[in-house]
């Protein structure tokens, strides 16, 4: 977006850019996985990560269903939250040296990536539907329950042998 | 963190950092609050960001208790991730010009934020208790719950008339 005029002037302009944000998030994403996948160690991990990354491709192209449903051009916008949050996962994983406190690393940092996904998401359904678009929320709650989902998987990793083994 | 060494070895280094980071991201919560108090127009959402203020300077001082209870000073890390993030709350705000559909903003921007503390602070409770520190991660949960408790409301404020106001 411009930095010298206002160009959010409607929620619907608000709905466009939160949503370019995202884009940009998940292309992002997509990009980084395929480094966590080569740092964990823990094969229930690597599996998590490889399966979020098909899951990703596809909050991809559910993204640009939106953007297609709603009559925009889909376009990516810089988004420094994502890159702030990944930045941190990169600098974190590069100062751990032991494989299992690594994985714990990954994972809290994998949390972290969900987390973000999950509020954009959550605040995009509400925004759809008080915009009328109750077609565009129905495909941006699906993304959500993924990422839901996705969370609550690694949630039960670390709080299971991974982190156990960790602090052994 | 060092980036010529790998400091952190143990799942211990591994939570005393991460308590820096979020003890970091506290503070900078700390400074960007008092300019979304000034940005909102809304005045149960400026209630509810005074409201967080205060609990932030409680949140700041749990940390602080933390810190000591596990023997280490209390310290700050850089925090990419809450500096992404809080950059990009300002850019967004700054680009809206619509009181309605700034104070959207805002609240998306603060759920942004709570998100970031609650995957941390869920993370550390886990990290805690793992660690045999169930001192620390009692009060660790409580910064939780009273972040978790803010994302609720601001969730509520979100699907309530604000945004509707915004969408007319």
């Amino acid at each position: 977006m411009g930095f010298f005029s206002k160009d959010i002037k409607t929620l619907d302009d608000l709905f466009v850019h939160t949503l370019q944000d995202i884009y940009y998030a998940e292309k992002q994403i997509e990009k980084a996985l395929p480094k966590m996948i080569d740092k964990a160690t823990d094969s229930e991990l690597v599996a998590g990560f490889e399966k979020h990354l098909q899951e990703t491709k596809g909050h991809i192209e559910r993204l640009e269903e939106v953007f297609q449903m709603h009559g925009v051009s889909a376009k990516a916008v810089h988004c420094p939250a994502i890159d702030g949050i990944l930045k941190e996962a990169d600098e974190v994983a590069g100062d751990v040296e032991d494989k299992q406190v690594l994985d714990a690393a990954l994972i809290a940092s994998a949390q972290a990536v969900e987390h973000y996904e999950i509020t954009r998401y959550g605040t995009l359904v509400v925004w759809a539907k008080q915009l009328g678009r109750d077609d565009c929320a129905a495909v941006l709650a699906e993304n959500l329950r993924e990422e839901e989902a996705t969370d609550k998987k690694l949630t039960q990793l670390g709080e299971g042998r991974i982190n156990l083994q960790a602090a052994e």
